[in-house]
């Protein structure tokens, strides 16, 4: 039967679970996405998928990476709750044990954000790479970081997104939209607050003077990533990183920043998008549940 | 003769290299100062004490925990030599090989807030800790970061003082003392800093507004550092931290910029300043030399 072993993961989001089997070989055999509802419904319609897909005893491991905050402690008793109150009615929710009981397998989970480093630097842009961060520029700003050959940030993970930033310029009077922090990265620099400038960023031209503020922000987090831990690759992956200007004004950004100070990788090597685009959460998951069962 | 047994260690700052001696027991046996003029004049002096010291056989490690920028990879053909022009004269001395040389054995070699946070992590401030940081105030400003059991940073090590910060509401005009970054911490918190807006540090009274704005910047670095690997302790060594009101200051402004986001430890726990006062990176060269020895 080891030919019909499968592999399951879900890339948690906050609007989507995509649910994903891979076969013996790491490749995706069937997909499927769920809308985010209550937990209630969206954990049954997500576990109801699992169990069609596969047989008795085809599926051997399984792996959750997740929106947060969300405890990703193994050795907590709450190990896969989400706390806070970043998603109204979801504090409290534990995934993996819902799943483990759902699916009769133990569960491993981390954050989406460490989900997708794990499968870039398994099979995307920082293959190969000893140290790496994954951040994600979308509603919020998070970031996945990995160095000495575990994720950083344990026995919890990080909140890079609420690092404090320097003003631009152009950007003196923009009011924060982080509701705890008039000064924070993903205050400054997410969807949500360029959208608060300057609408949809999809509908932005490129000669928008935002876009240039965005970059200069989003290369102080480069800068202070570099400059914390040195890793090998840092990846901008989520929403706003869709507009294909943006990496290179990023990257000419952070070599302006730097001022020749550190002999580094060229920026066009050290920054990057990701290799693996959407399925990176999905690929990450799976991986991290196999990983978790060895 | 292992009662005799002898391990070595330089604390290599820019003005003094500090030499010690350790029995066994860890116990500093001896100390002594050298100046730091020229390369040659310098190592040889230092060489000499420590040949003086020690009976043919009885030295048994030897650690460095040197100024930078320094070569630190073990793997690499120039481990140990300062690299850069921080210091005048002192690029490409390679300290490591020298003291291999003149002692004939082994010689560990690695940043001077390493060896600091090494030290501090064995038996000072952060003992027991999994992941730790040891920022220091200085002239410049620089860290050392541990976290998954080894020191973040590598295979080179971390330039935290060129974090980019954002400004003080009461310090918009003053001119950042860094030559590369106008906005860095070292640039306007360091000793230098300090000194071109008011003078001495140890001269000025703890109303002085300008305790207020080092303390706002150091707090943008304690949360910098807490946002991105989450050290269980962050150690504030060097000169600045000698002003006893400061450290308070700093929780202070770290929890009012926090703004109740995470939940952490009380930064009365987090937040320190050195256990082993002036001799942490003394003592961490010594256990540098005899981690490296095992």
């Amino acid at each position: 039967m080891s030919e019909n072993a499968l592999h399951g993961g879900i890339d948690a989001g906050g609007t989507t679970f995509k649910c994903g089997l891979a076969d013996a070989s790491g490749a995706l055999v069937a997909t499927h996405r769920v809308p985010v509802t209550t937990p209630e419904e969206t954990l049954a319609a997500a576990a109801g998928w699992f169990t069609e897909q596969t047989g008795p005893g085809s599926l051997k491991t399984f792996g959750i990476a997740s929106f947060g905050p969300i405890d990703v402690d193994p050795h907590s008793v709450s190990y896969g709750t989400i706390t806070g109150s970043a998603k109204p009615g979801w504090s409290g929710t534990n995934l993996r044990a819902h799943f483990a009981d759902a699916l009769g397998l133990p569960v491993t989970l981390d954050t989406d954000v460490n989900g997708a480093l794990f499968a870039e630097m398994s099979q995307g842009a920082a293959q190969g790479c000893a140290s790496a961060a994954y951040v994600t520029v979308g509603t919020g700003i998070g970031a996945g970081l990995s160095a000495n050959g575990g994720f950083l940030g344990r026995p919890s993970h990080p909140e890079f997104g609420h690092i404090a930033l320097r003003r631009h310029t152009g950007d003196g009077d923009f009011k924060s939209v982080c509701r705890f922090h008039d000064d924070c990265l993903e205050g400054l620099a997410s969807v949500r607050a360029i959208r608060a400038r300057a609408g949809a960023p999809e509908d932005l031209p490129a000669a928008h003077p935002v876009w240039d503020i965005a970059a200069d922000y989003l290369a102080q987090a480069a800068r202070a990533l570099t400059l914390t831990f040195r890793p090998e690759r840092i990846i901008l992956g989520g929403g706003l990183m869709l507009a294909p200007h943006l990496i290179s004004r990023i990257r000419q950004s952070f070599d302006q920043q730097m001022g020749g100070y550190l002999e580094h990788a060229p920026s066009s090597e050290l920054i990057t998008t990701p290799g693996l685009g959407d399925n990176a959460g999905l690929i990450g998951a799976i991986l991290l549940g196999q990983q978790g069962a060895q």
